[in-house]
């Protein structure tokens, strides 16, 4: 039998990975936050938790055979507290608790001998050349926990909040590069061919494959990708950005879990990245993960017209997230194929003008 | 608001909408037999009913805006009671009339002056050249209701059938095409390209698309299918099969609803069928039809092995149904896009070889 898999988390990666279960037949639940409700509304077995505690978890996992995560907030704590009472989590409390904290991500690249942005935990004596990105040690996403400091009082405020943060290098960014990584539960580790990531304001906006950078950038992006994998010992989609400055490849960030940069999977490649993390999470082989047509996402950020009003533009698919609207909020994304990543990212976005109120 | 949608049915039909909603978020319900209850387990909204009987369809009814159909096995007075009542049929109680009943359809096509294999409905004074084949007038599916006759000795049974039955021609068939027509809901009528299909045993095996049909047969067939659709009022998917014979194209059959002969469009088409639809049936404007690269789809009958053990194909999407498996059922699909159809019939054929049990 294929293991039944319990989900913490009820979002937008949720639900894809929902519709790619449906096609796998693999039993799915999801335990959610009541903020989250709606986003899974017409999925079943979906739990709602008013919070991420050691019990709600337990009891969610002792009617499933394997915990996945579709966010980084559940406690370290609880974590290893379920692994010990015998819970199986992919990927484990090990790789969540490195990749859920920036300092032990870029302890991790040290390591490995990976450039990085040069950095610095922040606190009051911290000196550090200006201007610099400060950055919450855990918990940020889609912008928030990040600053832009161009003033040392700036950071000051920061030294003292209750949060950790640290601060960073601002590279002259030539561009940026995700690469998605695939581990099964028995350590075979594949990846998808690199994709361009284009972001604004902190938010990624846009994905692109091909990513068409020069030289073996793809293939050095993807054996960088591998070895982080590797060394965190990984199961199912592992993301990793980079930043390409001057022909070099600096490590950014990375996510254990499906990824905004490989929703464009679902249209563009031979096994989707929702598939994909469900089948290593379950132990099954894992899909071939090539492309089979250039590609274009963009992300739907804001109010949306009224579906009744959206004529479909061709070669692009639409998906819509169930979410109320709010500022930076991303309620869905329309991936375009086409015969290259720029005449891709033109249809996209003339289905996002047509879709985004105000676009 | 976009109007709640409720399906009459929960076979795998009902479960590729219920994919596409989700996408759409659009609201879908659906009403299912006890013996189709699996299918559509993961989805919330499900209501399970023994029979459809007027009171079970009319009470479903009023929870949604609308209703539609993944079958024909509404009695037709239960669809006329329920327009009556004010609820809305899309398509209408006329349209599922003409289409359930092999007759009506055939005195449509009479209407229209379509070519079609000469027909007699089946009574004890019936003569008619053999070999042919006879058919149920309605309620048959997949092979079932079906029997090729070879001796006169074989009709006397069907005659005093509890079912009424008719006779048609065994034509010399060069190849079956199906036209999926999308109609919305204030008139406008569009077509997807051919398709190709291959029966075997009276069960569709394969699709394929391009047809690659020589000279106008592709535009014949859309043409042909527009004026069924529009003749019909039709409002969603109406399929429409023909038989190819000496370069002439004979209208076989019509199905109301999303069908077998269009999955490939998941992969391969612009807006998936099952997408369209919807949006026909929930008053939106229709998607774009056309195909963005060729495709082939299997079917997959029979036991399937563990999907432990499936190592899946380059650019083959596999589709399970959560189905029990049981001789000459459909329990899921696989989709191959290539260069050509010819290509993708042979990378899909290879994955349903390593699937299906004994394949």
């Amino acid at each position: 039998m294929t293991p039944r898999i319990g989900v913490i988390g009820g979002g937008q990666l949720a639900r894809m990975l929902f519709s790619a279960a449906l096609d796998l037949d693999i039993e799915v639940s999801f335990l959610v936050r009541p903020t989250d409700e709606g986003i899974l509304g017409r999925a079943a077995n979906v739990v709602v938790v008013g919070d991420l505690s050691f019990e709600s978890i337990a009891q969610f996992a002792s009617g499933v055979d394997v915990l996945t995560f579709e966010h980084e907030l559940t406690p370290v704590a609880t974590l290893h507290a379920l692994e010990e009472r015998g819970v199986c989590l992919r990927p484990s409390a090990k790789t969540m608790e490195v990749a859920a904290n920036k300092l032990a991500q870029r302890e991790l690249f040290g390591r490995l001998k990976l450039p990085i942005p040069r950095f610095a935990k922040l606190n009051r004596d911290t000196v550090f050349d200006l201007p610099c990105i400060a950055k919450t040690i855990s918990g940020g996403y889609d912008g928030r926990g990040v600053r832009w400091i161009n003033e040392a009082t700036e950071l000051e405020p920061l030294a003292d909040d209750s949060v950790e943060w640290l601060v960073e290098e601002l590279l002259e960014v030539e561009g940026e590069l995700a690469v998605l990584t695939v581990s099964s539960a028995d350590g075979d580790i594949t990846t998808y061919p690199p994709v361009r990531t284009i972001q604004r304001e902190g938010i990624c906006v846009e994905v692109q494959w091909p990513a068409t950078m020069t030289g073996d950038i793809d293939e050095r992006a993807q054996a960088t990708a591998t070895a982080i994998a590797r060394e965190l010992g990984a199961v199912g989609v592992l993301a990793v950005e980079f930043f390409v400055v001057g022909g070099k490849l600096y490590v950014n960030e990375i996510a254990p879990r499906v990824h905004n940069s490989g929703h464009l999977t679902i249209e563009a490649a031979s096994t989707s990245q929702f598939e994909n993390h469900l089948r290593a999470v379950a132990g099954l082989p894992l899909g071939p993960t090539n492309f089979n047509t250039p590609a274009t996402m963009v992300n739907l950020i804001g109010p949306l017209n009224p579906i009744a009003d959206y004529q479909a533009v061709p070669d692009t698919r639409l998906h819509l997230y169930g979410k109320t609207p709010r500022a930076g909020r991303k309620v869905g994304h329309v991936t375009a194929t086409a015969t290259s990543a720029a005449a891709a990212s033109q249809l996209a976005h003339r289905a996002r003008d047509r879709i985004v109120s105000g676009g």
